[in-house]
């Protein structure tokens, strides 16, 4: 038999806290699932430093795409094909594209990626096309099955509509982050109906859109989306654990470059510190070679290095203050004075750091990031725009929130009788 | 004030998903979660390899302590003090030992232990008592309780009560870990009504006892054990890895003593290899760590070191097959020589484990590990043994069931025409 | 002992599937929910008629009363007496006007006391100052206790936090009916974390307020009754149930008033239709008894009588179509020419029906129905209205909702060759 | 088209709490649930008397009927096809033994039938064969449709796999009634895996049986099955009031039968104290008609009936003592003499009621009430009975439990200075 339609003999299931059982009958699929590099992201937490606040957020980017997976499967398999063109290998695609959209991620990888100015999206489709595990199972569907799946998760495939399942306002991604990131982190925000949103998806030419039966809800699903961002993704504690996380590899990466000599040497890091990195380099990456490396360096002499890496390590985080960026612009440079004189490296600990979001947007021709809407389809057979329908989306709609934070170490401010740090804190305090 | 009485200024409270909320309310309790060697526990997961098989079960020991903290709290807080002299010491010490009675677990550490032949038990005494931060924490309460909390972790303290609620076969440790663990792994076994067994939980003198009304909710704690034992911890997918994990660290000290020369010198299993660590080798060690030498080790000449770690990285696990040591003790014998023939070695690919539960006891003078029964309150107030009452618990008391298995590498030998290869797999099937 | 002090030998508790447990331990509580009038909320459904479209809604007006009282005893045993002159008699005010709020409710009350115009909340008081069971219970307590719950429960009593923690637009009773409907009826929506709401509400002077760290689980609980409202409450389903209901009434009473021969004398309704009824005519109703009656009914020789009750009782309901009265009004007029020309008497099978509802509100003096708008307490002390802080309630704050909807047999309509019916048929549906 | 294969023109569904969405397509299913016989399962309570223990116990038997058709819906749905000779007829057959095997129940089932001696199966099987709206569905499928359906349900059918989705020991009655009661009652046990057991189930000759690997799963099922019936089903509280709604009906036939002048004539209930009753008197009985009459009833002159009534109605219920049959045989008397001293009547006044429960059973051949036993089928494709893999289920399997309480007015013994009732309570109470 081809191998894109082969069958496992019997089906194999994964028992899944979020989606319960998450069900795999393609050969091709479990082929994929058993690749080095798919396996890798067991060991690269979905929620990054998150676990920080909340300890139950623990779980791998591993278990999240295999969630994305089964939500695509599920549209697939339950009839979804409503599109007549529809046919096998779409379908293999189509799962492909669900289950590898994070593979390029790294370790930690907003903050990596932000200090090494990578893109993880790049990286998933380098590891797709590139000499690796997950290539050469994907090139015996056929020779540009590889690059077919790093166009849809690139969004540069013609197929728009299997775009629009994998990355949309409205897509499988979102659908699995949201209720795994609220079930391991147990709070209560994060829930809503896939299973009616699922039954009221339509495929349409270019995306997938709405039956307007189904539009309370999509908005309870915005709602969701909302309120994790600011109450999980933007806590300000994560964000503290990210500043340090960035500061850390700063601050090896500098003195590497000035020839500190590093009592181990950071064999994993040198080529990202030199920018001569290759795919190897990066695959061999993860969150527990991060903290070995953090365990090292907590025991080096550099008292900034060690400092760091032991806040990281062991939860000593900084603390923060509101600011605003547009009418406090000189405080920051008061503070950098007062930091000097006080002995202390603005640099590592005065730590500017800014969140926003967007929950929904319609589309605005001629900016950049255009996002294309959620339409809902009306009695009539109509598409409209999901805001126009829906109030309270219609409210939030277009409206970029953000929030801006100093982080500083208040225990070192707070410890001393130093007159300086007393000064220091009411200044970042605003009293 | 006095720091054993000393409370926050505010409640600080950590988000469960299991109780929902723990809430933390002494100054000793947070100072204690803050040490380096709590945090540690962030980093070594409470499962061990079991999310191999059930990926939902990535979480800590991290938040399984929290847990046990939380319901013995609970029980404190809620008015178990019956108990006339109950005082604050004393709840202080039943904090703090629920909080840590966990802290000693290495890495792996059921296979960890058995390769190095460690006990995490002494290792949890030695940190508790030793030069470490939380050590430092507990002095402050009062000079010897470092090692009164030891003492009831340890089931030495005279205060058998008190030591019956973290250890004892209806103990908060094992109530938040079915409760928990089910939650990661997503299985439906683990559910009991807590707070009901909560509110039928009545002080004796010695131990913790149970009002014959809450008979069924003991009954039905006790079905979830047993169904988790069998479903999830004696999982034989996860018993594969963590074969393979000690063949893993066999192989490698075996190796260190022969002089083999490792790319990268083991710096931190040294002193493993020759016995000679000390408390801070054991603390420096966390599954990140190992995980990051086994890749390593991976690209190691040694083509078993390398295959092992491939193994259990990137979940390349060994196949199993029942295996009776009564009857079938010769057959080992005969499939090692095979192995040999083959050039496969033995010590590495044909490894046999059981697994053996007691799901419930009673007391048995004079038997080794002997067990203190549960104990139910009868309605003219004497105290009755559990499986008096109980029928299914009677079913199931005292009859310990063991299960075998043979592992070894199904993919190898059946990769290849060889017919010794062939035999071998017959010989394994049994067939 | 005093009895508002008095406590039971034993804590009761019943098992709630919301809240898990209500505990009992008050004697004058347990006594309140022994009452005849008390006990009567069992044979009232919470929901009324929404149980015919959401087949799990048959939950009764007893359990939520339940949820309500249990909620108000955890906020005050949970210290939120952070107000000072907080006492007993104080406590047990508020615990039963918490259990009583809903006490005067009759049957299907929404319908019945619009055909009959009466009005449950006067029933609640009459019922806990009358002659009843209910009344002893509470005069125990003091002579005039059972006023002064009877005053928290319509809003007049003095202590405004204490009527705001029962009614407000954040109050025990729509936390319990939100979580209880959402469960009974299964939908996704009616979720929010009540127990950090619980932990930031703080009593001001006049009512309850919100500490600011809690500003989005208000958010979530606002967004949560938004959708409840139009996704359960609102149904048009359960409308077109209610519908019939109101016209059987109707129907029922224009025939006694004719001097209709019933073939049972419609004893319990008698007293209703005449108008003279007394509180034990109102407390013997219930919704058996309804049911009862339309079974009989059902039977009797009036066509319309008959036939409003089959379709009630065995769920022939009527369809709808959307309404506009501003655009529309003179469609009515044609319809209703239409009905009598085609032998359909509008008065019964033509009804329109409206549903509006206002989210979140906040204060806009003079105006009728002014409603106490929900404040946060800010970091610095002050109280802040929530639409002020929470960008998404400002977006739907003071914004009335109203939906308009026609009801007609649909069935009747289209089971016949008549063209009359096809022309009503169509001009119903805009065609 | 046929009727038979009719679709809908669009799905419907039902949302429900337990099974999420219940999804019907077949217009024979639509029509049958329409039928006023099936509307009718909406005024039997699921649990007859427990709402008066588990509040949340209020639901209905028409959502269990719909629960089990959804069961067995996606059994057949899902592949169960394994067996060759499925064909749409059978399909139909077997959903529609499933929806309507509760047809036949009565209000407060237990008490009614055992009171008037009669038989819910056979008013099932009546209904479905009679002049019936949902015989009239059914016999739009084929002549002697309705007939298969009943004989299914009769465990006639010859069709013996069929017979055991609907009736067997792991059947889809039983996995909804436990899991739907839990649900609503809100108890921990009643649990367990149904996705799993339903992926185990395997078509085999004459029954559904069991996969090995399943087998754990299949414990927990009867583990939930044992817990719910001692927890919920045999509530000894729920059973007080079914003891008293037993003596409620005796009371009234007495009445009748000597003459007295009912206030109102008990129109309902006449046919069955003559014992004359047909389909249509049975049809007409629900438990809002039962609770109708008792308001009446309380209001009686007859002390005992009013007094009964007042106590099903208001919740004042009997207490109950543990009594043995085996040993205390003469105790019985005693107190009726006794009771007949104090002038108490033991005839309505002391009530022996027993339970009694077998958790599982395996065929007993020639014993009357035999038991099919559940199958496990090996990994060689044999079957064998689940006690011999089981050591669970083994411990319980064929042990018969009974409980034995009796029933007596504890407030009036306890109410007054009478010595005799004293002396009474000190029997009752093996004091």
């Amino acid at each position: 038999m081809d191998y894109k339609n082969e069958k496992l003999f019997e089906e194999k299931v994964f028992k899944d806290p979020v989606h319960r059982y998450i069900h795999v009958r393609d050969k091709v699929i479990w082929d994929v699932i058993g690749t080095r590099e798919f396996q890798r992201l067991r060991r690269i937490r979905q929620l990054g430093t998150t676990y920080l606040v909340f300890h139950g957020a623990e779980h791998s980017r591993f278990q999240h795409s295999l969630g994305v997976y089964e939500i695509v499967r599920r549209i697939i398999d339950d009839g979804f094909s409503g599109r007549a063109e529809w046919n096998d290998e779409e379908r293999l695609l189509t799962l492909c594209a669900a289950l590898l959209h994070d593979l390029g991620h790294g370790p930690f990888s907003h903050a990596f990626e932000k200090v090494f100015t990578l893109d993880h999206e790049k990286f998933t489709q380098a590891i797709l096309t590139g000499e690796t595990e997950v290539n050469k199972v994907l090139r015996r569907v056929s020779p540009d099955f590889p690059q077919q799946v790093a166009d849809v998760i690139g969004k540069t495939h013609p197929d728009k509509l299997v775009v629009s399942l994998i990355s949309s306002q409205i897509d499988a991604d979102r659908m699995d982050y949201l209720q795994r990131d609220a079930y391991y982190t147990g709070v209560s925000y994060g829930h809503f109906d896939m299973e009616r949103i699922l039954r009221v998806m339509r495929p349409a030419e270019e995306q997938v859109v709405i039956k307007f039966s189904g539009m309370h809800a999509v908005e309870d699903y915005i709602m969701s989306r909302y309120q994790m961002y600011w109450q999980v993704y933007f806590h300000p504690v994560s964000r503290s654990a990210e500043v340090i996380l960035m500061k850390i590899l700063h601050r090896a990466t500098h003195l590497y470059n000035e020839g500190y000599p590093f009592k181990v040497e950071p064999v994993h890091f040198k080529s990202f510190f030199e920018r001569t990195f290759d795919l190897e380099d990066y695959i061999s990456l993860d969150e527990g070679v991060l903290m070995t490396y953090f365990q090292w360096w907590r025991k080096e002499k550099d008292a900034i290095l060690s400092d760091l890496c032991d806040r990281f390590l062991n939860r000593r985080l900084f603390q923060y203050a509101e600011f605003n960026p547009a009418t406090e612009y000189r405080k920051i440079g008061e503070l950098e004075k007062l930091y000097k004189e006080a002995g202390l490296d603005p640099e590592y600990y005065l730590v500017t750091d800014s969140s926003s979001d967007l929950p929904y947007d319609f589309y605005r021709p001629g900016e950049e990031n255009e996002r294309v809407p959620i339409y809902l389809q009306m009695p009539n057979g109509e598409l409209s725009e999901l805001s126009r329908s829906s109030e309270i989306v219609d409210a939030i709609s277009g409206k970029r929130r953000t929030d801006h934070k100093m982080y500083f170490p208040e225990d070192v401010l707070e410890s001393d009788g130093n007159p300086l740090y007393k000064k220091i804190l009411q200044l970042l305090r605003g009293e």
